[in-house]
């Protein structure tokens, strides 16, 4: 393949830059990687495994030069990085981000970016319960949609390239509307990791219930909560603390639902419960449909021993 | 393996029975199995997969003589199976059911069974999110529990064969009190089901995202919940419906928890947040421990294209 952007700065190098990087490097469409992380037994870890091809020693000395950076931090620690690299931009880069929101992020670093840079913010969808630049690996984008959320304005050709990148790394693109995009993240994302941080802590909080007896019995139905809510805290602390609005709306929506259903149990209606439980069925054949996930029947089964 | 049961009778013929059919054949541990389902399509689909010997016309003729009967019907049905049967048992036969609460079934079915008959109620925690006799498959149970919920006073010698008989079918047995059983249940299961339910049921019901967005993006964590979300929706009602106790107390717990989340995020108390995030990692490491499930690094992630 031809190279896309010649030089590619990757700032953060946990579980999605690593990936990135290992995922360029099987494409071949860029030339020299460089990178940065905040701890030093990251950048240590991200040079042994060869994620980058230059570590360097602050955000500022990775993206200078770059033409296309790439923000990898939590979406609190954005801000920060685009002022601190704002100045050496070169002129006519691509600066992206990866972060899970939108709206703060934009907010975050618009303010910081020169002009004669083009700033195009994406979400990968992809991801793992692991973190860290071990937790990487060249096949997390395949078949994974990354999500294109450019402000109006903004350089078509720009988006285009890195549009073009993203689909070198395996993934498909899909453009959307930051505000839309905050709002079906929440749906399909934070909502569901928030529901399912909080029932694992229920359950290890529920002192009837040994936490023996929640692993070991685990396959039932909890052990797919437990897999969402091993995600990384710091990520997901800025998520929800930074698409507060589209949080606290479905939260809310979720609430009346729940309480809709335990008011159903509680005056023993079953008609309520039964009507509810099939209607949710059809969403599960859709996401069959569209090759979302396998109908194979081994939902809830542990690896043979 | 030696016979253990001589003849077996199963009531209801949907996943659970289908594959407990195919397992037994599969052992070779029982002599005839005879079979009876409420519709003829049921009894139709069954005779021609051959998940029993003999298809009976009714519950009645199918228990009749037979050395083990297992009622594999709704929770809800238990008891009116209990009382056509409880007549034609034969002295030293042991009942048992796959309900997924046990208090209400016993409470259910104890009334309709004769002297010199053992009930030995059971709870097999296998499942997938499909449903009826097309959905069975011989290794259904292979290293799933089965948890034993025997009365006080029950025949020692007929608790052991039936775990002998379990554990012939590939399952673990494990024995519980049957309060400790309905409220672990819902703990590990009844209430992840609930709230997956309601999670699928929100996010179809939310008009600004489309459906189609909705799965088309549900691999971030969305996914997981449509599959718990689309198990059988009588079953669940009937769950519900019948371990009412442990569901309130265990969704009052969660919905405390969930607001107090909640209003983390609407105070940005990112600390709370962080905190109870990382807590509730271990519990994950624990199930990855316990070998309830792999590490492998694709969560979320669909079929190849």
């Amino acid at each position: 393949m031809a190279v896309i952007y010649d030089r590619v700065a990757l700032i953060g190098l946990g579980l999605i830059a690593g990936s990135m990087g290992l995922a360029m490097k099987r494409a071949g469409v860029t030339g020299e990687i460089t990178g940065y992380a905040r701890t030093e037994k990251t950048r240590e870890t991200a040079a042994r495994l060869g994620l980058v091809d230059r570590i360097c020693d602050n955000a500022a000395e990775a993206a200078e030069g770059a033409d296309l950076v790439v923000l990898c931090v939590p979406v609190g620690a954005m801000g920060a990085v685009a002022e601190e690299i704002g100045p050496v931009l070169k002129p006519g880069a691509t600066v992206s981000d990866v972060g899970s929101v939108k709206q703060a992020v934009i907010d975050a670093m618009a303010p910081h970016l020169p002009e004669g840079v083009h700033f195009v913010p994406t979400h990968p969808m992809a991801g793992t319960e692991h973190s860290g630049p071990e937790a990487g690996f060249a096949e997390l984008f395949d078949n994974r949609w990354c999500l294109v959320v450019p402000e109006e304005g903004t350089d078509p050709a720009a988006v285009d390239r890195l549009e073009d990148f993203w689909h070198a790394l395996g993934a498909n693109c899909e453009r959307m509307d930051v505000e839309h995009h905050d709002l079906v993240c929440a749906v399909v994302s934070h909502i569901p990791h928030m529901i399912a941080y909080t029932m694992v802590g229920v359950a290890d909080d529920f002192r009837r219930v040994s936490e023996q007896e929640v692993i070991k019995f685990s396959a039932a139905g909890f052990r797919d909560f437990t897999r969402i809510a091993a995600s990384d805290p710091t990520m997901w602390r800025d998520v929800f603390l930074n698409n507060k609005t589209a949080t606290l709306e479905i939260l809310g929506r979720f609430t009346e639902e729940l309480f809709a259903l335990q008011r159903a149990i509680r005056t023993g209606d079953g008609d309520h419960l039964f009507d509810y439980f099939t209607h949710t069925r059809d969403i599960r054949r859709g996401i069959i449909e569209a090759g979302q996930d396998t109908d194979a029947p081994d939902f809830g089964r542990g690896p043979k021993r």
